[in-house]
């Protein structure tokens, strides 16, 4: 199918979508963005990047960079370390809850829930120091696009509505589970979580999942082996208590944020992003998810 | 690469692995079974199979049964009736927890943890009457082998055995989520586990779900889409709570029992069976995964 | 203060409070009774017996028996023994809950939630057999009411509505904590929940634990000890997740049931019993916890 | 019984016990304590003092002062206005744990949970801003001890691991339910549990429980009834999750510290203070509870 009728096609689908569910309200910064957004885009292997609807506008990323900092570790360290201090299992429990990080005393289930990608952040600001400057250059070469930045506004009032990660991370350091400040660690964690990019951005950024590791100028950025594992990660873990159900009616690894972007990934073939701020009951983006299910349903690319 | 020998170098690969772990000790007449044994087998989308070590030794299925009963149940009654009785998300717990079931009060997280496969049971009591009977004639037709039968020491012991079962069973009647009799759906449970099959017949039997959903008739088991989503669910409930470590290490879809057998599915491709008792603390076979991790390795026939 | 002029005092004080709060609705012959239906007895160290409102009419004491088996398990046993089966804590969870169960392996919290008073009537099938002959044996004799009976509509209702205890039950055997078969226990759990008695049959049963121990007949039934014990559980595990409550605004030992009854005890000094089937949301009567809560304000008899 | 030869003969009692369990190993300056080391005693209504072994000697009173917190909350301010914010209810869990709050959205079940004492604590500090200074006003001058202090290193190292309280105050504010800056609170709380003072002291202190809420100098710090709850509180809630236990085998209101000092209150009658480091795995001194159930024992002064 040509690749432009079929993202017109899935605006179409979900138009009747647009608005429904509602934009995250914790963050005033996030809960101002009109819920009836929508974008789409896609990158093949050759890099080729086609969109719709509002593929080219800026939103916070959230979660979704939790995928890249993840790279960045195994990239840059030692896998051993890094899942010593984090499982890879889903957690059955809401992103943000202690419950299970008690059970398990302090490790968290997987990367994707706020407190495995806090151990992450501490991970990349031990490799890295400025963990937020090495995410921002390795984002700003994949996308080609230099302007890309932290929302200073959203990250001030996240780190204003920072209690419940604050609980977490010094929960964890209470186990032994975290190298650096607290303070540190969040403050690079806040930062990284609102980032802006646009669904082009994305794809490109994350076209090395579809690409077996490889970055756009050839380079490894993790091994193939590696690039599989994260994949793996974000189908079992990567929509929070959804993941199940994801897999189930989109069938292929994606990883969604609050800003209403999701991330997903067609190993071999492309890397699809949508955006549409308007978010169901366990934080993922209605429409967005409903265009994934669309574009695997239309394409036949479910990797099941 | 040529079947045979690689199904002979995974034999060599895991020889160091038979006999770690243990045999299921719960059940005397599963204990009993040397730990040491292994057979592996698989069938292509044009029906040959091949298989290596003890792959034509019976064996107890137990939890592997759970796919065939869901594929039933989807294939004879209605989807939506079974999703209102049982979730689709990994559950983060043991297999026979009941943490989670009062925490949502009754409804299963997923098919293939116990609760929710007696739930399943429950439902193709009240679409076939007679349950294990429904499941062997499928079982015997697929796999070709009319001498598939209960073990009835097996079912004797499990029933024996059973409270933990029919906590769980009661637990749901509470909710109101049973149909029949408890009594009834524990003994079609407890018989449909006890089911003894080798991995020549399992791998014929599962081959649909490789095969779109299409029996080696070509008739249609269930459509295409429901064959996807069963092989999801496999994915990221499949294997007790190590489901997003199987998904990380094998990277194919894949569903467990205690009597340490594993069914794969590489979509599109084949179907794999492994078979040997030793078993991980969290009760998959210690020497079927490492085969099935060797062989997703070997071939590059991961879904990611 | 006299104690006629102060029943009735309590009477007028409770009235505006008779009818709140609802019957329990999820066994039908309960659920049939007039919640604004209120009594209240209380008999001194001499056996005198004062009452007012409906302070002979007989309703289903459910959890109240609790008590009275406890105390003869601890008669006719081994303390120890009892206390390695089930524990002394309150809960911090409802009175049927399986959470904490599957937490702590099977030994309940205490006596007098389900679990733990499943236990206990399963030490006394194993010390008695007929538990509820013993148990009715005992109240007929210490009340003087030679009709006292269990009400069959009850019993057989509770049988039909049974798949929560049933599930507790099984799950405690499942961890070997359960020493007759498991139709045994839950029949005579039921039949003992299902005895009818009145105000005034409570308080002259209970008396032996304000009188350090002794029956009515001079005998001691348990140790001086062994009865400000029982009074120390009912304090602390009574109620209820609402022990501390009753505790804060009581002040004494009390335990009650989802008849609307409660046993209260002034150590010392007397028994009192009330009944009003409304209950609030967690299982207690609300004119009734309102009159014992009068009741200790105008005698100043808090054990605090 | 003469009280002197009373306390004599508990300290020959206890002798075989001492130095048993082990002293709080969180915090250097409690760990190097000596676990052997022993002291008792007793204030009657007329304030006399006895005691014997180590009762003038200083030791860390840790959550003990919580009930003084707690007492000065109740009388400077609006009973109604702190239950909003705080259970009375036993917790059914470890004394710092975060499960139970998340599950009850930032409620604590009681004061005496070291989650539920950081509210008491913000409470004292919305009253009277220096919380500690308030405290420690209070304590010198009921036990007429002008030399009370904070014990500067003590306060230093538990701040220093305090990740655990610092996780469990955050989470309470992503609730709403903190007032004052976490830092605050959690510097106040800290120096409040690192006063210390020898059982002279306490029992000093602590009269005006037993004496229906009458300071030394006549003079009213809470109400009669005030009084009572918080002795009830003391009871179902004061000794970590062996509450039941502790009601059970003494029948006194207590509540213990990490330090390994236990107050304890006989209602109209007398307080109680006894010192020993060793500690039982639930947090409360070996040797302290023993002489505690020999002294209601031996007295008879239980409130069952």
């Amino acid at each position: 199918m040509d690749l432009d009728r079929l993202l017109g096609r899935i605006v179409d689908e979900v138009a009747p979508l647009r608005g429904a569910g509602s934009a995250a309200d914790y963050i005033p910064a996030l809960a101002r963005v009109d819920p009836g957004r929508f974008g789409i885009a896609i990158a093949d292997l050759d890099g080729r990047v086609r969109g719709a609807g509002e593929w080219e506008a800026p939103f916070s990323v959230q979660s979704i960079s939790k995928v890249f900092t993840l790279a960045l570790v195994l990239a840059g360290g030692d896998d051993e370390s890094l899942w010593r201090r984090v499982g890879r299992e889903p957690s059955g429990n809401a992103f943000n809850s202690l419950v299970q990080l008690e059970h398990e005393r302090g490790i968290p289930r997987n990367p994707f829930i706020n407190a495995g990608a806090l151990t992450v952040t501490d991970e990349l600001v031990s490799l890295a120091g400025d963990a937020t400057g090495e995410l921002l250059a390795f984002l700003r070469a994949e996308s080609g696009n230099p302007d890309l930045r932290v929302d200073e506004e959203v990250a001030a009032s996240e780190a204003a509505h920072g209690d419940r990660n604050l609980a977490l991370t010094h929960f964890m350091a209470s186990y032994g589970n975290m190298r650096n400040p607290v303070a540190t660690v969040l403050d690079q964690y806040v930062r990284q979580c609102s980032i802006e990019m646009s669904c082009r951005d994305l794809v490109r950024s994350g076209l090395f999942l579809a690409a077996r590791g490889e970055r756009r100028d050839g380079s490894e950025l993790v091994t193939r082996r590696q690039a599989k594992r994260i994949n793996a990660i974000m189908l079992t873990c990567g929509t929070y208590d959804a993941a199940g159900d994801f897999a189930y009616r989109v069938g292929i690894p994606g990883k969604s944020g609050v800003g209403g972007g999701i991330l997903a990934i067609v190993p071999g073939r492309c890397a699809v992003a949508v955006w549409s701020p308007g978010l169901d009951e366990r934080g993922n983006s209605v429409a967005g998810v409903a265009a994934l299910d669309h574009f695997t349903t239309l394409t036949g690319w479910s990797v099941f």
